[in-house]
């Protein structure tokens, strides 16, 4: 089922957007163009648990969907991250201001895989403790609201929560931590 | 929180691809450009079931994630569509050969509210039958799968299903029918 590429171009490659367009070829030899991939780094996310069993969630802006969004912090893996873990606890401290006593792999998941070339790789962060102010990038601005589970399935149950990656992330932790079974 | 839009510009605007770029201003006054937004109709999918109680999915190679990804049907609103069911059941005929006795729409979701401006609709659709031979655009070819339940909760276990939305999708439509509690 794979496709070969027979043809790869970049529109834009800079910070923020990395747009490339294929010349595909299928099994069949029919050709696709262009199909357009958005390249993306690696991205990792964490189901935050503070010690005393608050989950940390986040509250900010999204411009492309233009409105507020209810999220678990994340970001992208950093050319100086030495591992996926680092990298979310790199994101954990700098969008909350909490370190974890642990951390326990999840799950991988896509926003789109036909659009989109990366994955996101999700944790579970336990025994969350506050220690510094949140370092945020130009354009963050993010709100923290510490939320027990009931209040966090109540906002899955009402629809509130609309990054896909992240009620996937809900999900399997929920799982991890027998507060659901699927 | 919100931004407005002192600018906006469009980079592409074809059939496969619309892609702007904003110049922001947030409520302190502080400017970020340039904001990228990938513009696309909403999406329609659901979580398909036969009269006799299979989970109907797809298997199909996603070219930018460059991997087989095994997912539920769904696709674009259509301009001709009248309604997101519509569009639901247009792209579920298209895409399996079935055809169902009842939808029930179950909730929303966003690939990636920081990149995307449109949301993907989600419904439950029951007591499907087979009609047509698939009816596939240039680029698709999709396998189908017939799987029970406990399939379907053995490969979200297994994190066999990559596609966030899909694995939100399955989430809510096993809460609807209390093959889940959450």
């Amino acid at each position: 089922m794979h496709w070969k590429i027979n043809n790869s171009e970049y529109l834009f490659k800079n910070h923020w957007l990395t747009l490339r367009a294929d010349t595909c070829e299928k099994p069949d030899g029919a050709i696709i163009e262009p199909y357009y991939v958005y390249e993306f780094s690696d991205w990792v996310t964490a189901v935050p648990f503070t010690k005393d069993g608050k989950i940390i969630m986040i509250k900010q802006y999204r411009h492309a969907l233009g409105d507020i969004s209810i999220e678990i912090p994340g970001g992208c893996v950093d050319q100086g991250d030495t591992d996926l873990q680092t990298a979310c606890a790199r994101e954990l401290l700098e969008e909350t201001g909490y370190v974890f006593d642990s951390y326990k792999y999840l799950c991988k998941t896509s926003a789109n895989p036909s659009t989109n070339n990366n994955l996101m790789h999700i944790f579970l962060a336990e025994g969350g403790k506050w220690q510094n102010v949140q370092q945020l990038d130009a354009g963050e601005d993010i709100e923290i609201l510490l939320l027990s589970v009931d209040e966090v399935k109540g906002l899955l149950k009402e629809n509130k929560i609309i990054q896909s990656m992240h009620v996937t992330a809900l999900m399997y932790a929920f799982e991890k931590l027998k507060l659901i079974a699927f």
